[in-house]
């Protein structure tokens, strides 16, 4: 059962959130779980597919527009429809609102690749058939996407009827209930090329402001007794018509190839007609096949198995695969907050990659890990001008929501300010630096968007009294905004600018010439970066003495705590129901905070202050966001407190699955999925990445008999596996190695368990 | 020269600015100084007619909506046009662009009040020509507005045609070129019933949203030798053409009533006909002598004379004059930011209108002070709302912009954060129960003000080791946004607080029916008045031990110090060019805060306090606000620093008349006009106004020989004059008075002259 989710909801609620639950992607190309015929007339259903950064842009609207605010938002487009799919028993049209449905079940096959739905029915007038609906988006031919129809009539049927259709008329799904969504934004494109080629459909659309475009070219076939065929070239789609009859179970399938300008050029429309040609003649079976040996090389890698929690088991399986299902493998392209399975946060990219999903990618599969800081790279530049437009003489300044590299966030006090996420990026680059010690990577990137962060923050801080302060930013929490030395920002900050110190050093000793090159064209001078030093080195970290905490930021332990419980049910999450500045005059959290800071840079605080700290906010903490439980839960694991960090982990397993947060239909939580692996590998696990090395500090929860895991680091194999009263760890490829095990150095010989 | 405002400029930049500075009102009805027949083809013109309060909602588009941001704003409307009037010669059409000008002036007489244009031109056919327009906004019937013509041919015209127009196809001024005005919202107003009786014109106009109404009812006449009549009803206006003939001049007079729902409720169009007749058969010279008797009165009280400077007279006369066009005189309106002379900040008020403009009225016509503190007491309901939406239990918040009570700022920071508001209009009620000593009015609406307003401070704010703490705010300092413990805000709040509490106390000794039927309809007991106390007793006022200054709020002092001295002067002001987290990350102040408040409550720290933060806080203020100059003056003079008290009111003095903030166009800086009788009464003249009573420090500039001007206090009549080496008080009317002078007490007596 873990590998595969199961679903038999037939109410609108359940079937818009099983249309994200059962949506495929590959990263580049995603589709939600729609029904192919759609689903009773006025359930609301957010159909689409989406192609990863594929985007417009649209105006943004502010009663008043300040210096510095963005004009424009972009925003990922739902792109053209080819999942639709009607099928006529005579005139009957089938449909799973109307009349019996004697089987009815709709599979996601997490080692497989695909999805299916089985259905028996019996149509109003008696008419009794079987449909076996199965869909893959390839992880092979990134640019398809594949629907495979077995139609068996128990009854006798005298014409079965199959509409195919192609369609360029789609627009982002609106609800007019809802007025944060802005109906004006939903049709962002239009049709510019419909035609039909030797049974090829092709629909090309074009976005209104950025121009960019989209092309799919389809393909469907029909294996039946006898069949005849037409098509009908309309204003904006292709329609196909398939008229079966005999006894025989018909097979129907159906191609559909997607390209788009910011991968295939300008050409979409010929490039995908060309792309279909090569694959339209594979079977559908051959393409599950090359699916399941590409998910069996990643499961090889990236699979924990959890022996004691089948539903813990099957929510971090089903995690796993839709994180691979929506992160970018091209640098045109990123990890949106809600992958591709739905329009939420209208497919933007957020320090979600880098603090939640990239170290999962980073353990597991050091190649996308790259890709995702290459993307950063290729915005690089967007984000010194943002830097220059916040008023900052030098420097990157990453935008908090992007997806080419535009700030996209309109309100800054929780958008803009948010600075921590130049530090956040930078500290992915350290991380797989470390991970990796790929010296290349280093000169060719790392260096530039560490010299570049670093003097973000050394022009955005300032010295006083000794001391390097950095005032009016936000942290991660967002009920407290625009604070001064957020604990957070200040030692993520300090962190960003002594590894650019260091990094310096480092080129200056392997690569004078690549250095020479890199300051010659930043400008920037050995005097420049002894500042980051100082700046590092006297980074102020707030510290309080009466709790014996890090204060969050300086005035933060001044105000009034919030009363969480006394605060009833109905009132959280506490953004739908308070005015921000409610919210910012007390102390409640949104989110992990100081804690995460905790959890990222463990050494530059000791264990009591962590506790202390980590004591403190669980008390004001809501978790009205995603991104705090697993925090919460990894420190748990570290401070000891193993039940707390089961019980956190338990709410991140299965959030999107048991829809904890109600918001599932607008597509998957992708760094929470993120964090339940964190919470596994660095919670449970104890693992740590640093200079000094791996280390482990490994605990199982109570109610399990043992999990088990592995990483790539630094060109090895790792498999490390928890029992209740062993560590086992093996080197399965590369080197030997020597890692801390609870503060120990344990040496691991090469293909030999080590079992301690 | 100083009663009459003189401008000679055709330029479209300069034709603009005049139309705020030649605006006619009368805080009912404004109309701008726009040309009857318009200018040149392609220049701008913002042609205007505003009903004070008189306004449609229009729904705000955030990139962002949070909870409690306002979904809708209301604006004020450009009104029915009544001032268009076209002239032909034969078939020339006039205009002063085109043709020879050989007079052209324009004059604003503000003894008589009224506006005039003097032209003698030269048609491009060779007609010459003399025009002399007159035009008023009636004091004494406030919905009337009088066009008077004369037309005086020098060399032979067959023809002179005069068609005059009522117009309702209007909409607000919007730029294309300005990003900042939303052209949707520009149309708020449909025409909804045109019609002529018995040669009244009538237009009705109605809001979309609002559905108020507003109607013009108007008559146009003429004396000539012969003249023919036409007129033609069309879809949304009425036009009447005027044929003349004969050597004659030709006199044409134009009356235009408004009336509006706000007013004359339901009825708007017969409302309007009626008052028309009611005024129709008043000559032009009638309606000038009413006017300027109404003046005179006016004058006879708040003149402020001086002696040495003609620049300033005029400035002050001017000031002076244009509060009362605008200043609201019926509890309906306020007084808006820009007055009734432009469509600026929406026609809202805002907290400019209590510590701006309120004291000049306060002290010189209390009626129109009551009248302003009524249209507040108007909206303690809203407030109240407001404050719930805002996650407190009790209380009013006032909003920071609106028009009849609902909140219409859609930028928090510096909007709904200034909390401040609510105790500015606390204290205007103080300051008017101290001039006034009206206990009636004590007893209807001020105690109800002071009660609500306490107990938003009370919920707001909370007590931390002994001392009250209000967090989350935002003061008069837009350059420093939300923050704790703000100076001016916890003092404003302080004495809000404890005057609650006296007036609870002495409706307690006076009126205890009133005060338990006060106390019961709010659920007041004397345990939350005695909280008032605590937390106005123990109110943290933040102080600085190292500068021994009032900090601006808790963490200001820690920042960086904006380097004003090296940025260069485009880059002022500053808001138009940095972004606000670049702005509140510094120390720099768009206007006074802390020395306002020093201004406001002086008695709440010691003089080398307020010495050492006037200094502190004048290196890093940029006055970026026309709020604060006018403060620094008040402040300087206080301080002993003459000469800068001198250079601060000059700012203020002309600051329209020299369009020194650029604009002017937008209409005129009603709280500055407010601030320069502030500076020259409260500034070199040093009133205060206290429950000790009143008391002066007065100071002669050095560019002048003397100042006098008169006040209103506790029912008498004060003159004061200032010469270089002494001061005379005289009660004018009213019992003798005992005030302090430099500190000194000093008995007056009635009808007599002191000189001191």
């Amino acid at each position: 059962m873990t590998w595969k989710l199961t679903k038999f909801e037939l109410d609108n609620p359940n079937l818009l959130v099983n249309e994200s639950l059962l949506s495929l992607g590959n990263g580049y190309l995603g589709v939600r779980g729609n029904f192919e015929e759609g689903y009773e007339e006025g359930y609301k259903s957010i159909r689409g597919a989406y192609i990863n950064a594929f985007h417009d842009e649209t105006e943004i609207s502010y009663g008043e527009k300040l210096y510095g605010f963005p004009a424009k938002q972009q925003k990922v487009l739902n792109v053209i429809d080819a999942q639709t799919v009607e099928i006529y028993l005579d005139d009957e049209r089938f449909s799973l609102f109307e009349g019996e449905v004697l089987v009815y079940e709709r599979n996601l096959h997490m080692d497989a690749g695909f999805a299916e739905r089985i259905v028996h029915w019996i149509s109003p007038q008696g008419k009794e058939v079987k449909i076996h609906f199965k869909r893959l988006v390839s992880f092979v031919a990134k640019e398809l996407f594949a629907l495979d129809i077995t139609i068996e009539p128990i009854t006798p049927v005298g014409q079965v009827k199959i509409v195919s259709t192609l369609n360029g008329d789609v627009s982002n799904y609106v609800d007019k209930e809802d007025p944060r969504l802005a109906s004006g934004h939903a049709k962002r494109l239009h049709v510019t090329d419909v035609r039909q080629e030797e049974r090829i459909s092709l629909v090309k659309d074009t976005t209104y402001s950025t121009r960019l475009e989209v092309a799919c070219a389809s393909i469907a076939k029909v294996q039946a007794e006898n069949h005849d065929y037409s098509s009908e070239l309309k204003e904006m789609s292709v329609e196909e018509t398939f008229f079966c009859t005999g006894t025989a179970p018909i097979h129907f399938t159906k191609y559909a190839v997607y390209t788009d300008t910011l991968r295939h050029g300008d050409d979409v429309a010929e490039r995908a007609i060309k792309l279909l040609k090569q694959t339209q003649n594979k079977t559908f079976v051959e393409l599950l096949a090359a699916q399941k040996a590409y998910l069996d090389d990643y499961w090889a890698i990236s699979d924990i198995s959890i022996d004691g929690d089948e539903q813990v088991q099957e929510g971090i399986r089903f995690n796993l695969y839709q994180l691979l299902q929506s992160v970018g493998k091209d640098p045109a392209s990123n990890i949106a907050a809600k992958g591709l399975s739905g329009e939420g946060y209208e497919g933007h990219y957020f320090w979600d990659t880098e603090i939640y999903i990239f170290p999962v990618f980073l353990m597991t599969n050091p190649t996308i890990a790259k890709n995702l800081l290459l993307h950063r790279y290729s915005i690089l530049d967007s984000a010194r001008e943002r830097a220059k437009e916040m008023g900052h003489e030098k420097g990157a300044l990453f935008p908090w929501r992007t997806i080419t590299g535009p700030e996209s966030s309109s309100f800054f006090p929780a958008g803009t300010a948010q600075y921590h996420i130049s530090a956040d990026i930078a500290y992915s680059y350290i991380q797989f630096y470390l991970a990796t010690q790929d010296e290349a990577f280093l000169k060719d990137y790392m260096a530039e968007v560490l010299f570049e962060t670093a003097r973000l923050w050394a022009d955005v801080g300032h010295m006083q009294n000794g001391e390097f302060r950095i005032d009016s930013v936000t942290g991660p929490d967002e009920y407290t905004c625009i604070v001064n030395n957020n604990y957070y920002t200040n030692v993520m900050a300090k962190h960003n600018l002594l590894w650019a110190a260091k990094v310096f050093e480092r080129l200056k000793e392997t690569d004078g010439e690549r250095l020479q090159q890199l300051a010659g064209g930043l400008e920037l001078t050995e005097t420049e970066v002894a500042g980051w030093k100082t700046a590092g080195d006297n980074m102020y970290l707030p510290y309080d003495e009466t709790y014996k905490i890090n204060a969050q930021d300086d005035s933060f332990l001044k105000k009034d705590r919030w009363d969480l419980k006394n605060t009833p049910t109905e009132k959280f999450p506490l953004l739908l129901n308070y005015h921000p500045l409610t919210l910012y005059r007390y102390q409640v959290l949104k989110q992990a905070d100081t804690v995460l800071a905790h959890f990222l840079l463990e050494d530059e605080q000791d264990f009591e202050t962590m506790k202390n700290s980590y004591d403190y906010y669980e008390q004001i903490t809501t978790h009205d966001s995603s991104l705090s439980s697993c925090v919460h839960s990894i420190m748990a694991a570290k401070l000891g407190y193993f039940e707390k960090a089961y019980e956190y982990f338990n709410e991140t397993a299965r959030l999107d699955l048991e829809n904890t947060h109600k918001n599932t239909k607008d597509g998957l939580h992708m760094a929470n999925m993120g964090g339940t692996w964190l919470a596994i590998v660095y919670g449970f696990a104890g693992l740590r990445l640093k200079q000094s090395g791996l280390s482990f500090a490994p605990s199982l929860p109570a109610e399990w008999n043992s999990f088990e895991f592995r990483l790539q680091y630094q060109g090895r194999l790792l498999k490390i596996r928890k029992e209740r009263e062993t560590t086992s760890y093996t080197v399965l490829q590369g080197d030997p190695l020597t890692i801390a095990h609870n503060g120990e150095i344990l040496g691991l010989e090469s293909g030999k368990e080590t079992l301690v």
